[in-house]
């Protein structure tokens, strides 16, 4: 299958060289020009923007771009995928957006007869480059069935949401209660390790027990605790505070346009931004326990 | 081993009761006579109070007892356990208190020669009629090593957590998270469902994912979205809201006194009595999911 | 001087009136016809959109919209205001909207010559009748300066709160706070009376000590403590929930976007969502109280 | 009127002072030797301790304590002051303590025929020397007339509460509030400067506003926008963040004896124990601005 890939970043660009590697023909953009002449090296055919890429002869485009304002200009604009693609070709949008966003442009899709599913995708850079990602993925059965084996070739895990716009409903609703948990991880930590217990003692009790949760037995905040997890190698690498904090802020927004209660959510949100505010906001998210121990810091 | 129990409620009973099934001599006290007739009718003898029990030939004695001041009365009262019970007689304190006090009375204990452990449980009257119990133990080495066979009787995972009071604090910070959790599962299902996602495929997807904890997998709050939850059920049985409170308020306390902030933790403290005001204060603690969604009500 | 109005609802139809009294022509135009037609009876002239708004011999013209994307469509459109207005005609728009589009609107009049000012208002449709609104202006001295006559026929207190954008950052500002300050005074009345103060005994002392704020002295929570405010009516008219929510909205988004923490504020907005979802988005803010005690009821 | 004076620390001292100045014959108790030295030095007499002081000739005898277990121990201890007092000797206890406390403390009191007054202040060091404080009493009427003459020597504002304890709930309702609102004020100021305002003229705004507060219009938190204000000076003097820690502390324990919401209250609190984890639990409590801004730094 010939493929499009629009927005190679520190995402798209791994996950572009997966396909590649898969034997797709790639036909590529993005506003660096690095970015393209690196994928342009390994095979891929370079265009000049959405209009160019969205009139060659691919039969899927892939998006991975940085914000609903940016897909909104890449899908809605004069010079962009919709106003210039042929009809039938298949659209896949990776980004991280709102749901309302992403149910608007799918149903601009649908209308001139274009599939097109939201798709965005958790693992970080390390899964984007291992092709290990996990999809989250909203649009009809059809539509997911026929763009699942792409996905595959860049995730291992490919979930279907629902209808269009549920990826991201999915991703912001694991993320938010994520955001939520770490915080809560690293309070219990520092108030059971400030009452005089191990932290690695602790995170052990905790994991098999209720409050069990990612963030105690996967990402353990507490520096030690657990060799993999980057409170162990001084919360670089991860993924950034300033990342879940842009991913706090779809939540709150979902929330207010839905008129549904966040109380936690929002507090979490607040609480990452103070931490950020301290000059901290390229450190993994778990690093939020310094604002709660000196020793952890 | 003859044993002393004192604390005969929804917990204690059924604990006592797995101490006789295991072929223990058993003292018991309680101050509702009820319950002393029940276990007296099941093989126990009944004696009069703290003092007539510390004064009996028991080899241990097990408290189990609402608060603090119970713990206090019990203990360190004139009448209570210490003032007349002989040397070397073990004591075991499976009451959920604070670990200041639960401190206090070990080192009381261990000045006058008897070997003491705080062990709170977990596992609700349900695990306590099963005797699958959790104990969280505090105390020494020497100390848990001879009361865990008696605790074995009536649980099933016996957890040393360090020295005297850790028990408590292993406990307290359990349940703080759990709280905490239960609260961002029932944000992000709530929220999830508002946007239009089905309830079951986001719990199952956040069960696979980073927000993945013990309040979506095995407890969601959600209705219908497991069968054994008590979501499912009306929010009946399980854990009510005004225990999680006691536990919450027991979390905040001893963060004040260590001069240690819980951001997330008061919050949760603070949601679940607003709930508990508006009347439901005796429904399961999942049940606070009826604050975001007129659906779950 | 000849005055456009645009936006004839529930605020701007008395403005418009109070400038009509004031001896003013005046050029009106809204969406609903009824609105239209009234302000048509007491002299007006109707015109049947903005672009016609701005091809008449109008000097200053003043808009009064819902919320940014009325101001933008309005402002920014093909059909809109700058796109047919002419050079030096004055803009003045009264909504209350976020500061950045503020900004982004009034540097595009500024770029085609037309003077413009930001000056959304407080004082309600009390005020707005009876001419007493607040006005707090964003802009440059000089166009503060010819445009203020116009507004002291609306308005007693006219405030220039700095360039461009200023009006909005003052409104959102001290909306937040004020959201904040009445929770707090619902939590320290409820908690006052619920340990056995008096309701009016305890607003007088705090009245004259440091916990005085406008939430106490002025519009107090608590039923029966002030005659005039909305607690002793039911909480009926006043400012709404739902009109409250709208404003803490404003000033967690702005606050995002400057990457600046809002803890409390953030807090306050939840809250007062949690109130709105259980019906009561109609009432007076104040009536918050009712989260805290079944007394106020 | 003999009048003796137990506790004699910064706002004791300066309040015995004052007595002695109006003329009171005075004995003196502090278990800080210099303290008294320097109370005897300025015309008091020394006891030994409250047994002493219980049995000379006092008519009245104050008490200005730490916490609520010094107020426990020095009124309901065996070598007490209600131990040894004898029958009609009035006792005003000017310690800011729990409400509950308080109750127990003067029920005793009463039944023994001693009548009691709780009197909280507030006004800081400042009043205590210049006899300017404010006295919250708790108390029936006929108790509050006779003991106000006294206190009138001491604070300007002597206010009546109600009963027994109220003076207590009263200070309690207040400096909740008072909590809120600085941090509402600091996150209004830093919100609105971070967007662009001049902090002296958004003070200005909201003073005349609906967000008008003390904390903004008498003691704001943005350095520069009020010469007398802590934040003017570094945040030196005033009142320490560690205690209105020791006051939110007192807030949220009463509001969980009563099964209360304090949702901001709770969060108050949290952000001032975060601030002071921070290393800054003895600056001025409106220092909690830094937390919101690097320029206030």
């Amino acid at each position: 299958m010939k493929i499009g890939f629009l927005g190679l970043g520190n995402m798209g660009a791994p996950m572009a060289l997966n396909l590649l590697k898969a034997g797709h023909q790639l036909t590529v953009f993005d506003l660096a020009d690095t970015a393209v002449a690196s994928l342009a090296e390994a095979g891929a055919t370079p265009v000049d923007g959405p209009r160019a890429m969205a009139g060659s002869d691919v039969e899927l485009i892939v998006t991975m771009l940085p914000a609903a304002a940016h897909v909104r200009a890449v899908y809605l604009g004069e010079a962009g995928l919709l106003a210039n693609v042929g009809k039938g070709v298949m659209l896949a949008d990776c980004s991280t957006i709102d749901p309302h966003t992403a149910r608007e442009v799918a149903a601009a899709a649908a209308r001139q007869g274009n599939p097109m599913v939201d798709a965005p995708v958790s693992g970080g850079t390390g899964g984007a480059q291992a092709g290990t990602l996990t999809f989250m993925v909203g649009g009809s059965e059809a539509d997911f069935a026929a763009i699942r084996p792409v996905l595959e070739k860049m995730g291992r895990n490919i979930v279907h949401c629902g209808g269009a716009g549920n990826g991201q409903v999915a991703k912001v609703a694991n993320n938010m209660l994520l955001g939520i948990s770490m915080i809560g991880a690293a309070e219990a930590m520092a108030l059971g390790v400030s009452l005089g217990m191990d932290a690695k003692v602790l995170a052990g009790i905790i994991s098999t027990s209720s409050g069990r949760c990612w963030s105690i037995d996967t990402y353990n905040p507490y520096p030690g605790v657990l060799d993999a997890a980057p409170a162990s190698r001084g919360y670089t690498g991860g993924f950034g505070t300033d990342l879940m904090l842009k991913d706090l802020g779809l939540a709150t927004e979902a929330a207010k346009m839905a008129r549904q209660p966040v109380l936690l959510g929002a507090a979490a949100q607040q609480i990452y931004q103070a931490f950020s505010m301290q000059g901290h906001g390229g450190l993994d998210f778990s690093a939020v326990i310094k604002l709660y121990t000196k020793a952890a810091g």
